[in-house]
């Protein structure tokens, strides 16, 4: 296997052969393959793409690299969800002990943030005591006792994902969807899942913000899952404004709480409920679509989901009081109401501008090593679409201090636009499944 | 300068500010930027190419990255050519004495052979004693007194070039017309010429066999010639068949020596002239092509350029007597008459086949650090187009042992076709200036 060989030939459009792309994965994890080789190739990899063995190849090696989660003996069925992430996004926080408390068990690992979207890690983190860091085996057992663990990548889970991934975030090779779909589902695979669900994003806020590339992401994913024993499927969903209300990560737990006791915002309920069914009708768990709802509402109404999130809290060192008293969440130092300068209608609400100003706050990291102030953040209670006379309060900051209000009215000044009209794009857009991408325009 | 970003940049098909590449070659070549990072850099260029005030900004840095020849007070007007490198291809070998020898000096700074092409060093470095590392002064010296120095890359010469074109030989980020030539151009420009002949090689032995692409190639440097003083002109010559008769490094330097003498293969010598001719008019040493030939012709008929050749083998350590007898030349251990296998017409010398061949035969390098064997390889008296009857000598093998014979034998089976018909392509087919391309199809 010569290296510059297989590197011209991906440059100049050819497949390298599945054998060379276990090799080439294998050598690279081992430091036998140096990151100029790897970077180099990767970055014609952004140009050419990879065809569907070489993509099920690198995939399979990376999967390979590392361990996985080993579920022998366990009778409950198994299943995840992956967002390609946005802002205010705390589907997971709800998601996992409301299917958790309908029979299945949720092993979800996680991720941080990085640049304008938040981490579902870093959210948890924001309650005192709680701890991520999960081996392999506690992951495992308290899934077995609790149905559920929230968890970080531990480093037994692939590996060689975690180095080219820091290679790719440095080279600018991130931005390929070949490359995003191993490097999600190698970790996803190695969960031991009956089932995925996928939320791809699309919208200004998204990682990838057309929806015809989400779709196609979203298509990858589904195909690599299924080849490997795990149906999936994935809800291509709305990230043109932030979902919820809250942005920033205690006030995202908080609005987390407040759904899981029923008195959620409409579309992060939405979203919500739309992803738990799919878990639920992957694994069998419900009959059909009507009954996965009928069982996650009453998670809910019954309060199971809420006691399963105390418990899964308490279970990982965080103080399990946060979800009777959020006041126990750390505080902003400063809070204040921003109110509409002029009459009209909402006609945007920003994502990317919110999860610039979070960062901009302390609330975000620009690198992997970055401290965050989960205090700071958001509350935004208009979506495009909305009525506002001058005057009305339609959100609120929360700094460290009164130079953080300054900014964040100023952030807010500009993510928040008002205009003669404005239109709610539809919530949920399509439901790709291996059979293909439904349109689902009216939903939301 | 946030390396990531401006590698996103390039790859999005965005042109990088002239300051930036500035920096990006100063901090690269000083060690400040990883190897990972300009490889994935180099890559998009490679997809995405580079604009002209790019390619301009990264030459002049790479120039800039170390000294060059000055010629300060020196009254002659100095001229260079460079090939994209063939099979056969001895021309420098004649044409810097011949030139000298018509008051034009010719400071000729050439590289090593990798791959299936020789190099020009290498054929020098097989007269028994001659020294190619000349440092700067020895260089500018001996042109002073001799008018030619011949010589290799010194370490002082544009060492960004040397560390970027390592990284690409390893990387596959050779092959892009701005990154070609920027590397030529930053190196030649480096030499303090008036003037600078190309010779860009089309055809299957060719670095780029493509015509239209080698023209696009010859007019890329000619405007980062002429936008820094020195005047640039490129003749387009043929490279589907060898030129010449003589391939491999010692048989080469005996080929050049009879050229020299006044009874070289016409090919050769038509390129010669024609590549010298456009020297002596680029700085004005001849005032037309009649009058440019005619002054090589006589410094060929008089003896001068061979007399100039012994000079310059002689001032680098080499033992003049080679232009006398080639047989202190280092000595094939055995050699072998190749006969045509059967009548008809020679359709192709293929001069990949040979410079392969040449390669198994342990005359070339597959690494920079290979060492070479210059008595190896072969001479081959036909050429698309000629008429053979069964059993009539084509070919000699130059071999260090019977085990190369065969093999060597084997490869001339391989690379010489001869089929029902076969053509001699013409072997100048365009002079490419600042003004444009013009068509000598008729020439050859």
């Amino acid at each position: 296997m010569v290296i510059p060989s297989l590197i011209q030939h991906k440059r100049d459009g050819h497949a390298i052969a599945p054998e060379d792309w276990a090799r080439l994965v294998r050598d690279y994890t081992a430091g036998r393959i140096p990151d100029y080789q790897m970077s180099a190739l990767l970055m014609a990899v952004v140009f050419r793409g990879l065809e569907p063995l070489e993509l099920a190849a690198l995939t399979d090696a990376m999967l390979a690299s590392g361990d996985r989660l080993r579920f022998d003996g366990f009778a409950l069925p198994r299943a995840d969800k992956h967002s390609t992430g946005g802002v205010g996004d705390k589907v997971s926080l709800l998601l996992a002990p409301m299917v958790a408390s309908c029979g299945v068990a949720v092993p979800m690992m996680s991720g941080r943030g990085l640049g304008h979207t938040g981490g579902t890690l870093d959210k948890l983190e924001s309650i005192p005591g709680f701890r991520t860091g999960l081996s392999l085996g506690e992951a495992r057992a308290q899934v077995e006792r609790l149905g559920c663990a929230m968890l970080g990548q531990t480093p037994e889970i692939a590996p060689a994902d975690r180095k080219l991934y820091a290679l790719r975030d440095v080279t600018g090779t991130v931005e390929s969807i070949p490359l995003i779909s191993a490097s999600i589902m190698s970790k996803k695979l190695a969960e031991g899942l009956n089932g995925l669900v996928l939320d791809v994003k699309t919208g200004s806020g998204a990682f990838i913000p057309d929806p015809s590339r989400a779709v196609e992401l979203a298509r990858t994913m589904i195909a690599l899952g299924e080849a490997r024993g795990c149906p999936t499927v994935a809800l291509v969903t709305a990230m043109d404004r932030p979902l919820g209300r809250a942005c920033g990560h205690a006030l995202e737990v908080e609005e987390a709480v407040e759904g899981l006791r029923g008195s959620g915002p409409d579309d992060l309920m939405e979203v919500t409920y739309a992803l738990g069914c799919e878990m639920l009708l992957l694994v069998g768990a419900a009959t059909d679509a009507v009954d996965a709802r009928r069982r996650l509402e009453a998670s809910i109404s019954s309060g199971r989901a809420l006691e399963k999130f105390g418990r899964v809290i308490e279970a990982q060192g965080g103080n399990p009081a946060v979800i009777e008293d959020p006041g126990i969440l750390p505080q902003a130092g400063a809070v204040e109401v921003y109110r509409a300068p002029r009459s009209g209608v909402v006609s945007a609400v920003e994502p990317r501008r919110i999860g610039r100003a979070i960062l901009e706050l302390g609330g975000g990291r620009v690198t992997i090593e970055d401290a965050i102030d989960p205090s700071v953040g958001f509350v935004i209670t208009v979506k495009p679409g909305d009525r506002v006379a001058k005057g009305d309060p339609v959100a609120s900051v929360f700094a460290r201090d009164e130079a953080g209000i300054a900014s964040g009215l100023s952030a807010l000044g500009e993510a928040i636009e008002i205009g003669e009209q404005g239109r709610l794009t539809p919530l949920i857009t399509r439901r790709v499944t291996s059979r293909g991408a439904e349109v689902k325009a009216g939903a939301g």
